[in-house]
C-alpha cells in the first residue's frame, strides 16, 4: 500500500525539506496554517506514534523542539509555537504516517480551536472519578 | 511569583493526579475537552519547552505517549488521541508553565480547529522559499 509520507521520505515524491537525518525528516506542510508550518516525520512507517520504536518517537519530538527554536530565529513571524499530533483518524489524522506539526504562531493569527457545544459546562467533581479509572488502568498494567 | 502548576506539582494546590514521578506529573485538565483529557507537566518550572532540560522535555513527551496508551485501554471512550503543546502566550498558552495536552478523541466529538479566513488559498511555490530561509537559519547556527 502506498504512503505519501513514505514516498517523501524516500524522495520518490517532492517536498520542501528543512531537515533530514537517519531517523526523521522535516518539510513544509503543503497547506500551512501559518508561514513556516513544518511537519516532522519519522522515516519508519507507523500510523500511530505508539507503534514507533521509542527511540524514534523521541527523535520526532526532539527534532520538533529543535526546529521550533530555528523558527523563532528564522526571520519569519513566530511569536509562539503550536506543537500538534493527531494520533489516529478519529483524532483528525489525515495522512496515516506519524507526523508532528510545528506551527509558528502570533497573536490574532486566526488559528485556534473549536469546541463542542457543551464545552465547559460539565461538573468538575467527575475528574476525580476519571483519574481513579485511569490510575486503575495503570495499576492493572504493572 | 506564584505559578498554579508549581503549586499543583508541590501539592499546595489540589489536582486529580494520574501519574507522579521525579521529573513529571500528570493530572486531569480542569476544563476537559473530552472525558479523560490529561495534562503532563514537568516539575521543573519553565514557561517555554525550549527552556527545559532536554532530558525533562523528553520525559514530558514519553509520559504523554505512555498515558495515551493507558487512555486507549482505560474503558473511557478513546478512539484516537490529540497531543498538543501551546508554547508561549501567542500560541494560546494560558498557564505559563510547560504542559502537554493528551486528549481522547472520537469521530464527531465536536473538537477541532478553526482557521484564518484565507486558509488554503495561498500559492504553494512559496514553500520552497520558506524552506530555504529555514535551512539558512539552521546553517548559520551550525
Amino acid at each position: 500500500m502506498s504512503c505519501i509520507f513514505c514516498d517523501i521520505v524516500a524522495e520518490r515524491a517532492p517536498a520542501s525539506f528543512v531537515h533530514r537525518d537517519d531517523d526523521v525528516v522535516a518539510f513544509m506542510d503543503l497547506r500551512p496554517i501559518n508561514v513556516g508550518h513544518l511537519l516532522v516525520v519519522p522515516r519508519q512507517h507507523a500510523v500511530l506514534v505508539g507503534a514507533l520504536e521509542p527511540r524514534i518517537a523521541a527523535a520526532v519530538w526532539a527534532t520538533g523542539l529543535r526546529l521550533s527554536a530555528v523558527l523563532r530565529t528564522s526571520g519569519f513571524r513566530c511569536d509562539g509555537v503550536s506543537f500538534y499530533v493527531a494520533d489516529g483518524e478519529p483524532a483528525g489524522q489525515e495522512v496515516p504516517h506519524v507526523h508532528l506539526h510545528v506551527i509558528p504562531r502570533w497573536p490574532d493569527d486566526g488559528f485556534g480551536f473549536r469546541f463542542r457545544a457543551d464545552y465547559g459546562e460539565r461538573e468538575r467533581f467527575e475528574l476525580d472519578v476519571v483519574a481513579l479509572g485511569i490510575r486503575e488502568t495503570i495499576r492493572r498494567a504493572e
